[in-house]
């Protein structure tokens, strides 16, 4: 059976308004949360509900926060996220850089002391209705390995990009910066199915073909996998910066102490910083070109890419953002089905917070 | 026999200003080409001052280019370079950035008709010294083919991140975004030796591990190898970007239709911009939080990463920069050895030229 996604956000944002959120936060959780549902990212969707609310019943998380400005300049902002739930200070976040980018040309938001925040790709969509590019960046908890080294020290922060088009559906680019994301490692480990060399190291940093090392203290590996030979450093640069902006320029906590972000993990003992840590950016195209001129341009390298010969076997390239778009414009007519054990879950939740089933 | 530095930037200095250009930008250019050597680059140091000279007698490259700011915002400009040689371009362009930073909090430049510029890590280093982050991206030459594409359609487009210490030595990483350079295969070509699946493919879009592909048609892979097993499909978002940043954010030439970098490739027919394309970021760390304690905060960044567990048989993490401030240190003291072939090369010139060689 298929739920409709306006009757899931409803039913999402009461379970919040009852866990304590103000109605406007309780409708940004659900707005992100069904967001990822919509655009075929459930391991971002549905399934955090549980997660997110475990946190805020063990006090980890503030559902009435003040998410407030401590520094500004022109085309700058560092918030305090007020540990809210991470959509809450993201969405405000990657607002105030939308009202920087209009006086200044770009606005560029550090947040602090804030939380898991969802799919980055809903951030930087929120720019592209203001003809501006929208850039969210997030650390997340530690499961990667630095190349040539045992130690989980970055999570598989993800770089969320969106540009505005024309004619052509907008280029979104949304993706964490390791080759695989945890939750399908820990799908093939619970089938018993061994994955390809360059996903995980084991906990000596050896290469594996077992995708369980990585609950026996493995980690996942950076883009480009072992050591040098596949430019595994340069994944290391690219997930570390996203680490260094999110968390160094904000004030939050860095690498191996970003808190758990499950109330089953214990909280950190040690801290260099305020909370996990977000980056946003957004950039008026006007402030370099003719907005309409960028547009025809950026139709004209999608139109160039999407029309490039396809390797053999193969069915093309696939333009960034078409997937998810693709997804969303299915699940908006047929609604979204969830799966039982999830539907279960958000039942249960429902009825401790004495809020109708969905 | 070793140079030193000062001596070979000085005769570099020379050519160039033979060549027509100013002596502030003959300068640059040799500053630029300089550092790649004392960084341990060579592959964009010496190596490419004839490719630079034959593009300037072939009348493809201007010695007296106007560069200037085409539109502007308080934190962003574009830049239309004045088909100047690359470094001329993107050291002015860089300059601008700094200087929208020092009021705006961060400045934001994009650059048009410009040609190859050298090592990226050159202009982001320039944001250190007034307490900035410093980011330099450039696209290049097709060589690159996007994921389930058999068509070159991307360069090996950089990326360079220079970002502020207090204590340690700041964190500079400079990158192609590609896997491996195209002068390694070339090497390994001639040596006859194979390479690993996961770096190139051949004419069809096929794996292969043969590095003489390249010159039949194939092409260089995105970080991350053939497909998507791997993550292939987030290298290619990430040469994308680079790519889309530097072009169509400025107005120049994007992927297939950058135009060639050397004089023995035929000027392209089709434009769809001007030039090559660059694209510099100048971002203020007291734009965000106070600048000391976004030193020693990066400072214990470094020294987490520096002090991991290493890789079994491996010397641990290595920060970006690292190698390249090691072998600026030994090669300021012992100075810089050319290999015969490239000083031939550049005394040819100077004798052309009417310098005295070196």
């Amino acid at each position: 059976m298929n739920y409709s996604h306006k009757e899931i956000e409803q039913f999402v944002e009461k379970l919040f308004t009852a866990m304590g959120c103000s109605k406007s936060d309780a409708s940004s959780v659900a707005e992100v949360l069904i967001a990822a549902e919509l655009r075929g990212i459930p391991s971002h969707g549905l399934l955090r509900v549980k997660d997110y609310y475990a946190m805020v019943k063990a006090q980890r998380i503030n559902t009435t926060p003040e998410v407030r400005i401590l520094h500004q300049t022109p085309s700058t902002a560092t918030v305090d996220g007020g540990n809210a739930l991470g959509p809450v200070a993201a969405k405000k976040s990657m607002q105030i850089a939308i009202e920087k980018a209009k006086t200044a040309g770009t606005g560029w938001v550090a947040t602090n002391n804030t939380n898991h925040f969802g799919i980055a790709g809903f951030y930087s969509l929120m720019a592209l209705e203001h003809n501006m590019i929208g850039i969210a960046l997030t650390n997340a908890n530690p499961l990667v390995a630095p190349t040539y080294s045992a130690d989980r020290l970055l999570g598989t922060n993800p770089i969320a990009v969106a540009i505005p088009t024309q004619n052509q559906p907008p280029f979104v680019a949304d993706f964490a910066t390791t080759p695989v994301a945890r939750g399908k490692l820990a799908i093939k480990s619970k089938l018993g199915q061994e994955i390809p060399v360059g996903l995980v190291q084991d906990k000596d940093g050896n290469p594996t073909t077992h995708p369980g090392a990585i609950e026996q203290g493995g980690a996942i590996l950076t883009l480009g996998g072992n050591g040098v030979a596949l430019g595994g450093h340069k994944g290391f640069c690219i997930t570390a910066l996203v680490d260094i902006f999110s968390s160094v320029l904000s004030g939050a906590n860095f690498g191996p102490f970003v808190p758990p972000q499950v109330a089953y993990l214990p909280v950190l003992q040690q801290t260099v910083g305020k909370g996990l840590g977000h980056f946003f950016g957004a950039m008026r195209i006007d402030a370099f070109r003719s907005a309409e001129e960028f547009k025809l341009s950026m139709d004209d390298w999608i139109a160039t890419f999407r029309n490039a010969k396809a390797a053999q076997n193969q069915a093309g390239v696939v333009i960034p953002g078409d997937p998810e778009r693709e997804s969303e414009a299915i699940k908006l007519k047929q609604g979204i089905s969830i799966i039982p054990a999830i539907l279960n879950d958000l039942n249960a939740i429902a009825s401790e917070l004495k809020v109708r089933p969905l």
